[in-house]
């Protein structure tokens, strides 16, 4: 039997490959002058080339058409072309299925630019095209290198419940689920099927924590899901987030951690991917007319510096000293005790040219389960800010205080009663813990470059908008 | 400064550690003579035993109770006990929280044996108890391995999307997901979050196809749903999913395919969790009086020989056979064309006694997308049965053939509108190809041999039970 390879293994080891009989399989990307093929099978960025050795039948020529999927057996052989190092001699072609040119034409596999709204309407042929394979391959190696760095870390994986009956940070519109007959009249929950109501979790964070108090040190990695109307080139109503979170931790653990997570990322999306990096980067000069903004630099500026640390008292002092000094109008005046909006957090940015970890929030704005600071107003919360994207990892320190956070529970109406066994652990032994959670797919949007996140996920989900 | 270990650092390397000042932190599961303490952190189920190398005050001595937290400072020196190869002689103890001993009497961390049910009412503080731990220790450890497996071996990573408006399989009842608020008397779904009916995915494959359609290797891990009414010990309403789908793949090719993977998965936890699995296998012997079944034989056995494959037809033909042969009385009587259920699966594992690969079904009683085979009776499907646990893997080669699946998709009754971009993929290239799905909880379950499904995941969800 001659041995199958995908076109990445015989293109990475090229020469090696020379005078070998070798199968591949694949789909026709041109076919120039009845004897050209080029074929990708998804693995590469790159195509093969292949050589018809014979001519074909005219039955079987006419079958040879772009988008068309095949089997080719033949002799790798030194290419004279420039584009490669090797090409492929066939001697038996095999035909899977032939695409109609009529159709390809409306398709996005009909080879010429197209939109990226366009792209996303044929969402299941996209796979195809090169740019969206780029992102996916991309996305598939961040995350087997977040996976890697926590498992060599010492960290373990948590599966927490996606269906959930609380709102973990009283933020965020939830989407309802129910197994009961919406046609009825009366909605009696004690009929439906977990006996109350229940919705798809915003975060798995609280369920995290349950689980560091005892494993240590714990991560998630899984979809949660915001019912939010927001129509915006950053948002999704279906994403995944990854939540460590990490026993006997203060923020300042939980900020260096959360740094050299994401340099792990970008180092090794720049080690492993790099291929798909240079055609993304050239896509991005090309047709975005983005020449200043090189998608490499901007990547090895993040692996350069520390990240900026500033207070959040720091950082409004410093807004309000610039929008003085520098006549620089925000659209929200910059007040102590308001949220950071993004105009401020792009300025920061901006301003250092790196990353910004904007840390010591007022207690007002931020959850309940923050760690209070000893001048009674600020907690132990940290966002780290990117240039483009703005926040891509909030966290903090949890409050293990049980009388304190039972205090700031009521405080910030939260439902106790539905978070009896969160309160619960800090009975048994409760230590300083911390952990933040980083939005996967954004981060993806900052790595790749696109505008938009819907960009970078197979079937995005957002309002109005869950056909496939 | 003095560096923080974790024990399981500690344990590995133990001499190598003697006469260092280190740092460790935990919680104490035991305490005699006012001298000795064990203490957990997580990282391993072995503990670290401290020495108080000085007599603490009577208030710090109060607050060392079981359960409680604390951070140690000591010198690490060998141990003349038989259980341990070093231990930590304390210079500083810091105590983080206290538990009161008639709190701990009511919980599961009461140093005792507790009934499963019992822990799965304070699940919250499972994660602390050895049973759980170990358990979690493996699933984190299979997880890892997968995303592994799949990476080496050119895979990618996919994220299928979790609300969805199509049901897959046509079979199993699904979760509704709604924005709306169900006390309006009439409900338009128009009006609703994606302006139209959604639902909570039962599988992932559909969209990995169209993605393994263009990248060529891919897999999904996801949580999916199930709105079935089934209380028993092999059903969640969530759980993670595995779904490999592979192009230019051919049903042979898939089984080769589950039962390489099966194995690295189990090699890999008797590889990297030999000391949770040996705590499991005391468990088991002792509490559950499973003196005959051995966990670690048993996963032995599934490595040591290739699985048996025979065709359903075979097996019908086997079945009937012997319970001719035998005077075997099956409560359901085998007939060819019948779902094998659970006591023939059973039966067939049993005869063999190693895992039984079934393939090749009557297509009246499998899903649409399944390949017809030329008798045009049957499709190319497989199921993998295993010991206690029944089909743990299912899989088929899928439809590639336009007509014939348009035709498929008809005759079982299924929305033709709502998969218009499935049946797509098989006008652009279409190519033979396959995958399979893997029960991830119902693995760890086998390789743990929990009795009950809900003892391996953190928060089960089953019907009327989505508390916490």
């Amino acid at each position: 039997m001659i041995k199958k390879y995908s076109i990445k293994e015989l293109l990475d080891k090229g020469k090696f490959f020379i005078n070998k009989k070798v199968l591949v399989e694949g789909w026709i990307r041109s076919f120039r002058y009845s004897i050209f093929i080029t074929l990708n099978d998804g693995s590469t960025i790159r195509n093969l080339q292949i050589i018809l050795s014979k001519k074909l039948e005219k039955e079987i020529q006419k079958k040879i058409t772009i988008g068309s999927s095949i089997q080719v057996i033949g002799i790798i052989t030194e290419s004279i072309g420039k584009k490669q190092s090797i090409e492929l001699q066939s001697l038996e072609i095999t035909i899977y299925g032939s695409v109609d040119p009529s159709i390809l034409q409306k398709s996005i596999l009909q080879p010429k630019r197209h939109s990226f709204e366009k792209l996303r309407k044929q969402a299941h042929l996209r796979f195809r095209t090169n740019i969206f394979s780029c992102i996916m391959r991309i996305r598939h190696h961040m995350a087997f290198c977040i996976h890697q760095y926590f498992h060599e870390n010492g960290f373990f994986y948590l599966h927490t419940p996606i269906i959930t009956t609380s709102n973990c940070e009283g933020s965020g519109k939830m989407f309802q689920i129910t197994t009961m007959d919406l046609k009825e009249n009366s909605i009696d929950y004690t009929k439906d099927f977990f006996k109350c109501k229940t919705y798809l979790s915003v975060s798995g964070q609280l369920e995290a924590e349950t689980a560091a108090l005892g494993l240590g040190k714990v991560y998630t990695f899984g979809p949660v899901f915001r019912a939010e109307n927001s129509n915006t080139s950053r948002h999704l109503s279906e994403f995944w987030m990854i939540e460590p979170e990490i026993a006997f931790f203060h923020l300042e653990e939980n900020i260096n951690l959360a740094e050299d997570f994401l340099k792990f990322i970008i180092r090794n999306v720049l080690d492993k991917n790099m291929e798909d990096l240079l055609f993304l980067n050239e896509f991005l000069k090309k047709w975005r007319k983005k020449e200043k903004e090189h998608l490499l630099d901007k990547l090895e500026l993040i692996l350069k510096f520390s990240f900026k640390r500033i207070s959040y008292t720091e950082a409004v002092k410093i807004l309000i000293q610039e929008e003085k000094k520098q006549n620089i109008k925000f659209f929200h005046p910059v007040v102590w005790g308001m949220d950071l909006q993004s105009e401020h957090e792009q300025y920061l940015v901006n301003k250092y040219k790196i990353p910004v970890i904007v840390f010591d929030y007022p207690s007002c704005i931020k959850a309940f389960y923050m760690r209070i600071n000893n001048d009674g107003k600020t907690v132990r919360a940290m966002d780290i800010l990117f240039p483009e994207i703005g926040e891509v990892i909030g966290g903090s320190q949890r409050e293990e205080r049980y009388e304190i956070l039972l205090q700031r529970i009521k405080d910030t109406n939260t439902d106790k009663n539905k978070l009896w066994w969160y309160l619960d652990t800090r009975r048994f032994g409760s230590v300083p813990h911390s952990g933040f959670g980083l939005g996967f797919d954004r981060l993806v949007q900052f790595i790749t470059g696109m505008n938009n996140i819907r960009d970078v996920i197979p079937f995005p989900r957002t309002p109005n908008n869950a056909e496939f």
